[in-house]
């Protein structure tokens, strides 16, 4: 029976039967632009079979960041393969999977980010390898038997906390979002991101391990006036933001874990400040210091960078809650449609202000609207993947999403946003994404 | 105020302040047990400092598994740091961080399988890289673009579908657990595991994204007399379960994303058959066939090995969910508690049966029992983490743990269990586990 069934698998491989879902080719464009990391063209599409590696061709083949490269045989079926802990005791992915963060970088001040692929994220979460960045002052390595919380300012008694005494305390697990409040800032004035990687990849989702910070002021003892608490990094940059203390007793957390392990050092290793639904750069990574206040300490990051300039010259500051948004990854810039029929829409939809409560899909351009299905449980200040059944016509279309929290926040169209905010913003842009399908297959980021 | 908190910093690592959380040594065992894969003693427990690497000596350490090696500077405040992408894209974990899987293998017939270290992943998920292994023919490498599912047997059309098809469908993304029926199976007779690792380590939670069973059964049309599936895996040892229609039609799920993205190769990339509750084995890795019959297979799997033989001799066989468990993770086998005082014991309990409803702890040996809290919301068939503050007095202790799902099962003591099954069986065992810890604070397996 088994030799049957592969016999059928290998002619399959070599002309796909027409009993195959048609939507088969619409995926092809998704795996080969992984695969690329930028661009691809409808003859890659139609090629992408060719990364497959048999025998010697995969001796040849360079292994992707993150897999070790194995022999890949004609039948898994005929032979022995490999037993455990070739990867000495700690997995890697597969050789076939080559997602990697794209990388920008601001040489003026030395700091640098990276973006999530979000078109070739799968489910919720995001791979803890894949997880987005954005650094002040580079990656320290921290030894976590040196570092330390100290917790002082308007206190009772100011305490120092081992990463050890974190971990000793009662911890809360759940998943939250991370969005930088710089996410789409390339948008404001016309479409500009080829792809959603670039566009909207400063966004992610992790399950996050931590002790609430309540528990923390319940040790030191809050004086009756505070009101604002100094949240300090480690790092190079000694990133600081103020955090209003009804936020950190809510629902903040000393978060140490993240995805079921440490938290990666991109991420705050040791230590991080995770507050639900915020900007990410509030969410203090390295976090070795907070001190308490009557009043925010209008640092640099606060002041100088992380305000919103509004149209009549006034500086909106403390933007600090995410506000609800959505954006459909596949199709999305830089794919293509290698032919009419069937689609499976998708996307991720998020809101800083509670839970999503529903995802709304247009296929012209924001005319009208039809629900989409969510693909898991929303929770709260959590990413909701959503999808939508789509039949193409071949003829050109603007794919649309929009997200509606539970608290009734609608995300704008662009001209919604601007006729609030204007056009000197550069962080908080919320708006509705706009996808052109052209009739050639094409896909790519406009404005309507 | 840099220098003067890292200041602080280097005192305490030196000698600990008195205001410092006592449980602060509390938890170096774990630390240190992490850091050896194996036995801990006092003494390595008071030197877990030592691992400490700066300058030169970071140099001279040998990176662990799925770690990068950078050296540590004395303060990560006065010198900028690396920036992003020296990992190329694909982020790993930080040096510090040096848990690995424990290998198992049976010379006899070639099979092999790791333990999760249960003691220190943090939160609720099991990191990929750290997911328990089960395999019966290897690791198979296999190429998704060459890969696919025939399904066939009594339906309207066979139908085969490559994995492209199957991600182009709607799917779902939750998280489950997955045990092997084989996890504690040596702790029927006497206390043989030494540590959590080996005795409950084939136990491992991932968020996984797939599409239901029910979806591809409405694409080929189940025939009327449709009431078992065989299950076939593309490994050397051509897995295969028979598996009732009802819990495929139930929530099956043919399963292509794990932890945000695609399966690991161990745990079945590109296709694995995820049935949420039930043992292991039964959810076929490297999925390739699903055929639909009248009546189980009888395969070697569930007629010679994976059935339960009772006292009077008669196999029990197809004993699919796992019934309610827990386990303590900390302290557990092999750890030190090096000074009285408080401790906050920690651990995991799942049930197969549906929801965990409550824990319940005993710090006498089963006489008098506590509820613990749990730590993150339970859900359908997937773990809880669960903890109860702890202050030891010193005296002689037996630790345990018991898990009660919403169905009203309760995990049972091990004298209860035996009264039932007797003392022939191999796999299912889900009795009550006991650590007793003695007044000089080591933690040993025994049973009461």
């Amino acid at each position: 029976m088994a030799s049957v069934t592969r016999q059928k698998e290998d002619d399959s491989a070599a002309k796909p039967s027409k009993d195959d879902c048609p939507c088969r080719e619409g995926m092809k464009p998704r795996l080969d632009y992984n695969r690329r990391g930028f661009l691809l063209s409808a003859m890659a599409a139609s090629t992408a079979g060719a990364v497959t590696a048999t025998g010697a061709e995969a001796e040849k083949m360079k292994a992707p960041p993150g897999a070790t490269l194995y022999d890949v045989p004609e039948d898994p079926t005929k032979e022995m393969a490999r037993g455990v802990h070739e990867d000495g005791g700690y997995g890697t992915r597969s050789q076939f999977e080559t997602e990697t963060r794209i990388k920008a970088e601001r040489p003026l001040d030395g700091t640098s980010w990276t973006y999530t692929p979000l078109a070739s994220t799968i489910g919720n979460l995001t791979p803890s390898g894949l997880h987005f960045e954005r650094h002040h002052g580079g990656i320290p390595t921290i030894d976590p038997s040196r570092h330390s919380l100290y917790v002082h300012g308007l206190v009772d008694q100011a305490k120092k906390f081992s990463v050890a005494d974190i971990k000793s305390l009662p911890s809360i697990t759940r998943r939250f979002f991370i969005e930088c409040s710089g996410n789409t800032l390339a948008e404001w004035a016309k479409p500009t991101g080829k792809n959603v990687q670039v566009t909207h990849g400063l966004l992610s989702t992790s399950e996050w391990t931590g002790v609430p910070f309540a528990t923390l002021a319940r040790q030191v003892g809050l004086k009756e006036n505070a009101a604002w608490v100094l949240a300090e990094g480690a790092d190079a940059a000694v990133m600081t933001r103020s955090i209003p203390i009804d936020k950190l007793m809510t629902d903040a957390l000393i978060a140490y874990g993240q995805n079921g392990e440490s938290l990666r050092p991109e991420q705050g290793y040791p230590l991080r400040l995770i507050l639900p639904g915020f900007e990410g750069n509030t969410q203090i990574k390295w976090l070795r210091r907070l001190q308490v206040s009557d009043r925010p300490f209008m640092t640099h990051e606060e002041t100088a960078t992380y305000t919103d300039l509004l149209k009549d010259g006034r500086a909106k500051q403390f933007t600090l809650a995410m506000d609800p948004k959505s954006v459909i990854t596949f199709p999305s810039g830089e794919m293509i449609l290698p032919t009419p029929g069937y689609y499976l829409i998708r996307g991720f939809a998020w809101t800083g202000r509670g839970r999503v409560n529903a995802v709304d899909i247009s296929l012209d351009g924001g005319k009208s609207w039809a629900p989409a299905r969510l693909d898991n449980d929303p929770e709260p200040m959590s990413t909701v993947r959503f999808s939508y059944p789509w039949f193409w016509d071949g003829k050109p279309a603007i794919l649309q999403s929009r997200c509606i929290d539970d608290a009734g926040n609608v995300q704008p169209s662009r001209k919604e946003l601007i006729a609030v905010r204007g056009l000197n913003s550069v962080y908080h842009y919320n708006a509705i994404q706009s996808w052109a399908v052209a009739s050639d297959g094409s896909v790519s980021n406009v404005h309507v």
